[in-house]
């Protein structure tokens, strides 16, 4: 857990070590100084590589942020999509996803942090993918509040700003959170599972 | 409102209309491109000054972001205390100060994106009035729900927990929040007055 707070991801999707080098050493960088402080040739020292060995994976700089943006929504999605898939009632289904959701925010924080600092970054053209992703994320957190609102277990007039709340909450935690800063991810975890569950009861 | 959004700010602490230009370029440069990216070069060329002009009204670089981040979280607590001082039950309190907390941040995004995400970049020796700055602001949450659970106003079993994920919430405002995004600086008021109530009863 601890080693999931650093920069390293291991990713099956990035076609060999050379590819994945790149990968970690892009996000350390843009973790440390930001996107656009960040140069080719930081990149490949980090990876100890040449500049020119960066594009024989990548095409840019802008490729890797797109990967990093990628992985790093598709993981989040992940670890949200297989809580929200799991069996109980809407109260314990609500209550460990967001728990869930938020100890992944703690534990890959370099990661959620360059996802969502260098966001704007992106152009227009290369945030759409990115776009829909958010926004099923917080979709799927307000379906789950709106069946549990219609099943009698849930009471909010705004299941849409309950959903909102809560992805919002979970996603901060990559800005604030520190292993110095006197919570555990697990505590994080318990401590919003509660929060969801009292936003919408 | 609108354009409080915008990166202008008027800071009456800041002696000069030189300083002020230079301020709110440095301001706007941090904010499209991030610390690390901006030169000094680029903060005067977008104030209509020279470089070394520059260096009349700040030392360097870095003061200008200590400027940007001292002002910033002086004026996010000031909203936040003003609102606490008002006059009403706990209940009525609390909500009023969340919903303003959270309307700054919308009304006021730019600035309070870049104190935010560029926290880090500020060196130990200059994050540690910000840092009291930050603590104090949750203290002053958590003292109005500890006094309202006292009043037996308010129940809840962490309310540090409570205070924490208060001000995420609205400090978290402005990174998602546009123009565009749904909903007015006026609706997040209500909406997370509305939630941090609910947080605590």
């Amino acid at each position: 857990m601890a080693a999931s707070r650093t920069a390293k991801v291991a990713t099956a999707e990035i076609k060999g070590d050379a590819a994945q080098r790149l990968f970690d050493a892009a996000l350390e960088s843009f973790a440390a100084i930001g996107y656009h402080a960040t140069t080719t040739r930081d990149i490949a020292e980090r990876a100890g590589m040449s500049p020119a060995a960066v594009y024989v994976h990548y095409k840019s700089k802008l490729d890797l942020l797109a990967a990093i943006s990628r992985v790093g929504h598709e993981r989040a999605r992940e670890c949200l999509e297989t809580a929200l898939a799991s069996e109980g009632t809407h109260r314990e289904r609500l209550a460990y996803a967001v728990g869930e959701f938020a100890r992944w925010h703690a534990e890959n924080q370099t990661l959620a942090r360059v996802v969502q600092y260098e966001y704007k970054a992106l152009p227009a053209a290369r945030r759409r993918d990115i776009k829909s992703l958010r926004r099923r994320m917080q979709d799927d957190i307000e379906n789950e509040v709106v069946a549990g609102v219609a099943a009698g277990e849930f009471m909010t007039p705004d299941p849409s700003g309950a959903a909102l709340a809560v992805v919002s909450l979970c996603v901060d935690i990559a800005r604030w959170y520190s292993p110095t800063s006197g919570r555990t991810p697990a505590e994080l975890e318990r401590l919003y599972a509660t929060l969801a569950i009292s936003m919408v009861t």
